[in-house]
């Protein structure tokens, strides 16, 4: 059976409420701008004085029409537009829109109106779209029942709840080469809910993506949503852009789950959870449909950047990895083949700058991308190019070929690998005849690097949906870290650190070297239980991943066999180093780390020490020199303003000391380059004290011995 | 003392090395260009094999020119380009700038002739621009020394590492009918550093806002940098785009501060305390540098938006917000100001939509805005329009005005009131006069509501450090939750909250409810030692802000010296009830929430837990029904997953066990729609058990007695 609403987007016959003989009322609008256009099936007026329009009669009430028709359209005024509709209903019409405003958007009266007429339909067999709404649009049939003059057919099947935004989208797909097949703006939303529209469009092989603007669903709809969606785009393209997330419910919010989790939190989830790939920048909606409809999804994070022009790659990798995506560095291999097609100077490593190469061979950009999309290790392509000649009509290259003949080349690449490539050049802002025939080709055109980054990370977020629905089990992206950098750094121990930024001017906690259970013993009773026994390892970053460190030690006998199980761990040698320290009960624990950079020298990270530091990921970052009032206005507009602040009952952190020993601690790096980096972790707060109590100092290499 | 780079900027004499009088070779397009731009000095050709050119001689050698010019330009190839430079500065010239490529940005071979010739240069008077730059353009005097054609005259002063991005740039900035007073592009910064250029700038009377494009600093320039640009950015806006942000560097770092401090975070913190107002996307700089151009910076966060169609007011919103900026509603005063104006469906808090009115005035923009921005609570302004007709030429308002003419009404009402206003159609991807005589007039007008809000959040960072620069204390915007939302929602005590949730399934710790010190000693000698003391209150969020927890209770005299303390907490009441519980010594502390949700019900959040859960802020969000492989799923895909997963030597949590758990609230939850929320926090995490040890449950309204 035809799903229901092929009368609102199909229908063979429409019939406008609100044709006037006399004078030009909003029906008359509607009615010329349908005939205009050039729909399909048949199309009657109605209006309440009869007459004639155009040669043709106007019937009093849709009952007098000569047959049922399949949709009606309302466009009289609000006062007369609830009679109208149930007059249609009761005639046996399916499906009516409700063009007119004044209803549920505007007051508690409009709101009881507009659910006693949808009721009322309802009952008599009609359902209805809007009211408030832009009408509906379908290009397959030649329908136009909006306010706009025309729309460039196309794949898209568009749903939106705002009229204005879908005014805004239509403009924007110009610049895509994109068109609708179908459009439908339901502003109040009373009757039909978005899901409906959407499911239509999923059993419609004419649309292949899916777009909804979105500021609510129907009460108590989410569930329902999810689910259908979720149907939905196992088979087709779901994009979204919520509108309304406003942070105001999270300021007012009072309990963490509230606060954690606002309306707009929730939504993400609903959305992820439908499958539904959302869009947050409106600037990037059409970009990301376009993806979605010329591109194969994609399978990994790995994306290879291939192009001319070097800024642009600079900036074009920035937009790509904070799209979420990864550009991995190319091996030897790769780049050797790249060196037989380019010059020298050219960058060869990942993203590759082809510089000025490609004037002679149009096709060089097809050619160098193939070597890496033939990896597996390679999910997808970004290729650019500034062509201040290539793309000019004038220009032919020794194949013979323009840039409008050669663009689809690497379409024809996307074909053969099954990863999507996407193209970048700034004038694609403007209209351009080769621009179009890449897209129509298969391979989005973009005229921003942002563009080229959301749509490839709408594939992504599309590939790896359609795996989690076939329960396939993606690579995971090689995120092993690469070894270079790392050099011959050299980490002190414990002891030595805490000793050498102790003789800087830090405070830190009491603590023994001792090499022996008998020393741990003697070490502990002098210091006073409970002690913290740690083993000094040299090249270890956290202890406690290799039972380094024992705890609450609270008698003599628990530090010897403490002392005796440190000896077991492997590498620590048969002459095992300890330290025995004091226990301090901390009431907040910060990091305080200090890391050499090759342009601003030592600079100074305070941030959540302990074991969260990294699940918290909160850090103020600082360049010296900082003086007592940059220091404390750069901590209180960081992320961990509230955490060093008064906090559970305890009084803020004390800036002023805390200023104090960051002072120190960087004057003694500034004093010794040879030191790479300082992690003080954790830096014990209690009361107004600041102790360390743990620290690594990294030097660039070994210590000479003597 | 004139600054040496007004040889640069501003030459009375220049002179072309690489010009031939029998081919047509680099240097020959540059002349040509120069000459044919209109060049206010003497301009010479130099070449190596000399004869004419246009008329002109062609002067073997720099040290052959009738003078010594200001300035050379060096389009010679790589070999010969070390000698050309070295000859000019022999010759007494003071600035050189090298066009071409192959140097240090090639081979180390190159870097080596490159720091060889900037020295000698160096030694000899001269400073060398480049190489591997696009040179330098001035309009002020009319001077061409780049590829490209022309630039448009205007207010901007850009400096950039990178040309390619350097044209992009122009060609962003005629959409915002914005110019370049002076530009130069650095590339390979042998010599000259970044800061230089602005530093000329920052002293043109001529440049209202310096553009700088930065890839990297030199070698440890990084605190002169940012010293300097602080100087100038208390004077003149600077405006930044970073290049080279890549997180690779990030994955391969292995300490804490590294990791939490990559070279990017650095680079911000720098920009920050320079006054540097940075812009991440590069499809915003221009739209940035357009608002600090002809707005005043925003003293405070709150915005007005003012305008016309309700799905662009709800994504201006969105825009504005998450631009971290606040739009706070309306109060009653002001909406019935509004009112006055506009139709009764208008919505009249903010954001407002003024609907169609507008057609018959086009002065309400500036009318309407007016109200907001007298209150001082109010910063700055956003207003908005479709103008489907209002800014075409054919129509006058009753005014007699046309939207040109209209405009800059805006521009007068920003003037008057010292608060910034920007303006946005979507229309304005296209010029349009009228457009441009807003912009002119001093407003803004963007095709991008992300633009906007980009803009007007610049306004606030340059505004911040102009106070900050100042000691100016600023008032901090205005952030008291509303009541309104919070409504008669009741907060069960603890002890009842677990109570329900132990019933519905969950596992909690062992407790029992006392009212007296005898019942709480009792008690703690039935449940073993150490104990907890919690006082049972009623929508209190946090206990321990009020003193009504002690932990760690090791003897039953202890417990009933805290039962009488609770006794005294205000509002506790005489009757204090109290629960004394177990203490356990949770591995990990986590948060489980439950949240009603209009749309999708009761939706569940998993976060960090405990004293850190703010910090942190780290939370699942989860729309049931998810059944368990969906569950883990989106748990291993939030930012919660390493917290949850095999971390410091303890097994992953029991993802199973912990499903089961949520989905028993959930379904305690589902049963009963009077639960509002529950927070249960923390959640301990001892071995493979999750134990709940608080628990708050909210209900919509206080439970009915009986």
């Amino acid at each position: 059976m035809d799903h229901y609403l092929k009368a609102l987007f199909a229908p063979k016959s429409v019939a406008i409420i609100g044709v006037s003989a006399t004078s030009r009322r909003s029906g008359n609008v509607f009615y010329d701008r349908l005939l205009g256009y050039g729909f399909e099936g048949r199309v009657y007026a109605v209006g309440r004085n009869g007459g004639m329009v155009e040669d043709e009669p106007i019937y009093p009430s849709v009952k007098d029409l000569p047959e049922v028709p399949d949709l009606v359209f309302g466009a009289v005024g609000m006062q007369a537009t609830p009679q109208a509709m149930i007059d249609a209903a009761a005639a046996g019409v399916r499906v009516g829109i409700v063009f007119t405003a004044g209803f549920a958007e505007m007051s508690a009266d409009g709101a009881e109106i507009q659910r006693d007429m949808v009721a009322r339909c309802n009952e008599l067999g009609m359902r209805v779209v809007g009211p408030n709404c832009m009408g509906v649009f379908s290009t397959g049939c030649g329908m136009n029942l909006t306010d706009v003059e025309g729309l460039d057919a196309g794949q898209i099947g568009f749903v939106s709840q705002s009229g204005n935004i879908a005014l805004t989208l239509f403009d924007n797909a110009k610049r895509h080469d994109l068109g609708f097949h179908s459009f439908v703006s339901f502003g109040n939303q009373a009757d039909i809910p978005a899901i409906d529209y959407i499911e239509y469009m999923a059993q419609d092989d004419a649309v292949e993506v899916i777009l909804l603007y979105l500021e609510s669903l129907q009460e108590n709809a989410g569930a329902d949503f999810i689910a259908r969606c979720r149907a939905v785009a196992a088979r087709k393209p779901i994009v979204a852009i919520k509108g309304g997330v406003t942070n105001a419910g999270r300021r007012a919010a009072a309990s963490h789950t509230s606060r954690l989790s606002a309306s707009e939190d929730i939504y993400d989830a609903a959305f992820e959870q439908a499958g539904i790939v959302q869009v947050q920048d409106l600037d990037h909606v059409m970009a990301v449909a376009e993806a979605l409809l010329r591109c194969p999804p994609m399978k990994g994070e790995n994306i290879a950047i291939v192009g001319s022009g070097g800024g642009h790659s600079t900036v074009g990798t920035d937009c790509v990895e904070r799209a979420g995506l990864t550009v991995p560095a190319f091996d030897q291999e790769m780049k050797d083949i790249f060196g037989e097609y380019l010059p020298p100077w050219a960058p060869m490593s990942n993203p590759v700058d082809m510089t000025g190469g490609f004037t002679e061979d149009l096709t060089l950009f097809q050619t160098l991308m193939r070597y890496p999309l033939s990896r597996p290790e390679f999910h997808g392509g970004l290729s650019y190019g500034l062509y201040g000649e290539g793309w000019r009509p004038g220009l032919v290259d020794d194949n013979g070929l323009t840039f409008e003949t050669a663009a689809p080349t690497l379409a024809a690449l996307q074909q053969e690998t099954g990863k999507p490539i996407v193209f970048y050049t700034p004038f694609a802002k403007e209209p351009d005849k080769s621009f179009t025939a890449m897209r129509l080709s298969g391979v989005p055109c973009y005229g921003s690097l942002a563009e080229a980054a959301a749509g490839l990370a709408a594939l992504r977020t599309r590939g790896a949906f359609l795996a989690r629905v076939a329960g396939r089990h993606e690579t995971e992206p090689d995120r092993a870290p690469s070894s270079s950098g790392a050099g011959s750094a050299f980490t002190l121990t414990e002891y030595e650190s805490l000793r050498r930024i102790t003789a800087a001017g830090m405070a830190t906690v009491r603590q023994e070297l001792v090499s022996s259970a008998e020393e741990a013993m003697a070490a502990a009773d002098a210091i006073g239980y409970p002690v913290v026994l740690k083993a000094q390892l040299t090249n270890v970053a956290h202890k406690s991943d290799v039972n380094g460190v024992r705890l609450g030690l609270t008698t003599a006998d628990e530090v010897a066999a403490a002392f005796e199980q440190m000896s077991t761990i492997p590498n620590a040698g048969a002459a095992v180093n300890c330290t025995v320290s004091q226990q301090i009960a901390a009431e907040r624990e910060l990091l305080l780390g200090i890391r050499k950079d090759e342009t601003f020298g030592h600079t100074i990270v305070v941030g959540v020490g302990g074991i969260l530091t990294e699940v918290a990921a909160r850090v103020a970052v600082l360049v010296p020199p900082v003086d007592l009032g940059e220091f404390v206005a750069t901590i209180e507009r960081s992320p961990i303003a509230s955490y060093l602040g008064d906090w559970r009952g305890k009084p803020a952190v004390d800036l002023e000391e805390l200023h104090r020993q960051v002072t120190a601690l960087h004057a003694m790096c500034r004093a010794d380059q040879a030191i790479e980096s300082v992690d003080i972790n954790p830096l014990a707060v209690v009361g107004s004290s600041l102790q360390a109590v743990d620290a690594a100092v990294v030097l660039e290499s070994a210590p000479e011995l003597g």
